[in-house]
């Protein structure tokens, strides 16, 4: 394997970052757009400077701007606000749900932090954010990525504001409002006959091809960077709480890499010494159409087998995901759990949110609901210590989930004898 | 005409709303669900004290949450933060949108106010906040709206977020997305055969029975409450900017009612001397198949004659729009101007914000764009003032619109060689 490396550019002073560092062997790499280790083929993550880091403060924090960018200093880009895309991503609504807490019979507080909230209505504007931030400090023109929509999303409107030439791969069977979200944008979208399991087999191979030296997949060669994005998830639940942490989250799965970063962000709070020391748990959902890290918790087993996902949850259907052992490691290392739910209880976690707390969600969030009430059940979730769980994306990208389930009550002419007829007056 | 008059609770101390005042004769009414003057049957609104607006400081303001009700001292409700509802509306983004700029000539500034931001995407959940704290207040049990479907999304929401009953009240023919994410939230949702007009008409009588006494219809018997929900949009731009107005505005325009309200806000900010004062003007944008307001002044009338809407802007297809006459006021007394645009232009109106913005609107913001290119053209507003356009809705929610002009740029093998195939390597 040949990784295409551009050399980071000055870092500003204050970046924390220090190294690219393998997540399995613990070797470590200069920063730039590395994303696999040359001795073991392990996964990158960025390293940071524990002195560095530390010099945040939640005053430095509550100083800066109303997004992501206020966590500046413990993300490895952006540090520099006038090169920095921000688009308004983060510090997303946590919503306290006492309907939905009543419902499930919660003794303790119940929130959501709802992510449909972000410019293109997922979670993935903050990955995004940071990659697209990293992606232009390193020197690339192009930016691009492997989606299963979302992302895709995200990618085309951040390239859209910035004047960057873009190219979006998605699997071809795509919910028509993610396609047409995308390609409205104006970048190239490329809609692949097959799972996105081979979109990412193919950006892969892409990547290290030489038309494509000059571009960002923000989730294959900037990775490191684009991950880092998802811990702002911690951190800004940590700050809306006043400086707490949650005693349990419950967040979705896909690569399972979004789970991981809120978990590092919570561990790297308490040891900069923002929140005080907690042991909180993390739970992680998936849809039975596509359960591979939740069945090799259900097994015990540390190695995650890969499936060909089916199911109304595309945004989640990724079959071999990157960081499942490491979605395994947090959940497990913290006494979590894992658990997964079909299309009907999908389809009900949907109507169940929106009910009781006002928040619309796509199919993940559908999820992440269900799996909830999944843990409750089965007695592996606490309805006595505080919850927190995430939306991730947003109920007009996945309509079909619950159209033919929800409609007008009554159809009536404009008239007092027609709500009359209809039992209304 | 009787209207029901619930008396209005204990006004919180910091409350600056004085009374009801008519927009007609001036004649004033105590506060309290009473939207139509009982002398000349005039529309009401809500009169301030001046003294205690202005006691409103940047300083409170700043305090304040990051949300509409950081101007609860500029409100007619929600001064309690306890009782307030606040859904996370507001503090939308203002983006500077430069690639915007260039390719319609600016040479000054030109900004975003990206109201698609909010809970559930569009600009009304700010009125809906305001109305359905103002509702509680005064006693109602039920909230209900007439509505052209962003209302319905926001009225359903809010009431189940705060577990109060709802009815809403929409034309049968709305885009699916909008009849979907009303339906979803579970209260109950009445289609009518006709147009919004026909709606309208009903909710009026229908607020007038027995029925209905304990029901606020946020855009009918609680209008006075509600419509002050869009000077927030003006607050924020003013705050945003740095506490200072833009030159040049331009607004979508329904019932007029946002238009005018904004205009509303600046003005108060120059009067308690939180901006500098500023020659500032309001532009009024509509769709051609549907558009009085803005014939009326082409035709430089007074009277704003009733239509019957067609074309794809339903959200803006108001044929009867109640501030008419209060927009034309606006526009003309700062030397704005309006115009309309046609179906084909709101969809390059949509793409041109997309691909330039990374902000994708629905049919309303198209409408907006795709006016403010052509005032332009026709020389009414001046590409070297710094101007705002507002976008107040969500490209989601009216996907079909754009569904069929756009979509991927090829559909391929997972292969090097269909990339190739494709031209794309
Ligand atoms: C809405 C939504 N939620 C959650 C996820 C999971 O993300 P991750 O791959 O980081 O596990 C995705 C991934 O695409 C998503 O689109
Ligand atoms: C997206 C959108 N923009 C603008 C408007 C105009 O609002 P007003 O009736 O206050 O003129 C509406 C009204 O429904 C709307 O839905
Ligand atoms: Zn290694
Ligand atoms: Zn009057």
């Amino acid at each position: 394997m040949t990784a295409v490396i551009h050399p980071a550019t000055d870092q500003s002073p204050q970046s924390p970052a220090s190294a690219l560092v393998c997540r399995n062997c613990g070797a470590s790499y200069p920063l730039g757009a590395q994303h696999a280790c040359f001795e073991c083929f392990g996964p990158l993550e960025i390293g940071y400077d524990a002195e560095r880091l530390s010099r945040v403060t939640r005053e430095s924090i509550a100083a800066g701007p109303h997004s992501i960018w206020r966590y500046a200093g413990l993300l490895p880009a952006g540090q520099n606000a006038a090169t920095r895309v921000d688009s308004g991503t983060g510090m997303t609504p946590l919503i306290r749900a006492d309907r939905l807490a009543d419902r499930l019979g919660f003794t303790a507080p119940l929130w959501v932090k709802d992510d449909s909230a972000n410019p293109t209505h997922s979670f993935k504007d903050r990955v995004v954010s940071v990659a697209i931030t990293a992606a232009r400090e390193l020197g690339f023109t192009r930016i691009a990525c492997a989606s299963t929509g979302n992302l895709a999303n995200s990618v085309a409107a951040h390239a859209a504001r910035i004047g960057m030439d873009s190219i979006v791969f998605i699997p071809s069977d795509l919910e028509a409002a993610k396609i047409t979200q995308t390609a409205v944008y104006g970048g190239k979208l490329v809609a692949i006959q097959g799972s996105y399991d081979d979109v990412n087999r193919l950006c892969s191979e892409l990547a290290e091809t030489d038309e494509f030296e000059s571009t960002a997949f923000v989730n294959v060669n900037v990775r490191p960077y684009y991950a880092e994005g998802s811990k702002t998830l911690g951190y800004e639940v940590a700050e809306q709480l006043g400086w707490r942490l949650p005693q349990q989250v419950v967040a979705p799965m896909a690569s399972g890499s979004l789970l991981t970063k809120v978990h590092k962000a919570f561990k790297e709070l308490q040891s900069i010494g923002l929140v005080d020391p907690l042991d909180y748990r993390v739970y992680g959902a998936q849809s039975s159409g596509c359960s591979p890290i939740a069945v090799a918790f259900e097994t015990g087993s540390d190695t995650v087998l890969p499936v060909k996902p089916t199911g109304i949850a595309k945004s989640l259907n990724i079959g071999n995901p990157a960081d499942g052992p490491y979605a395994l490691d947090a959940v497990r290392s913290t006494g979590g759990a894992m658990a997964h739910v079909n299309d009907d209880e999908i389809r009900d976690g949907i109507q169940l949110l929106a009910e009781t707390t006002g928040v619309f969600a796509e199919t993940a969030g559908g999820v992440t609901t269900a799996v909830l009430k999944r843990l409750i059940e089965a007695g592996s979730l606490d309805t006595s210590r505080e919850t927190v769980i995430y939306n991730t994306g947003d109920g007009l990208k996945t309509q079909d989930a619950v159209s033919d389930r929800v409609g007008p009550t009554a159809v009536i002419a404009p008239t007092l004898k027609g709500m009359r007829a209809a039992g209304l007056l």
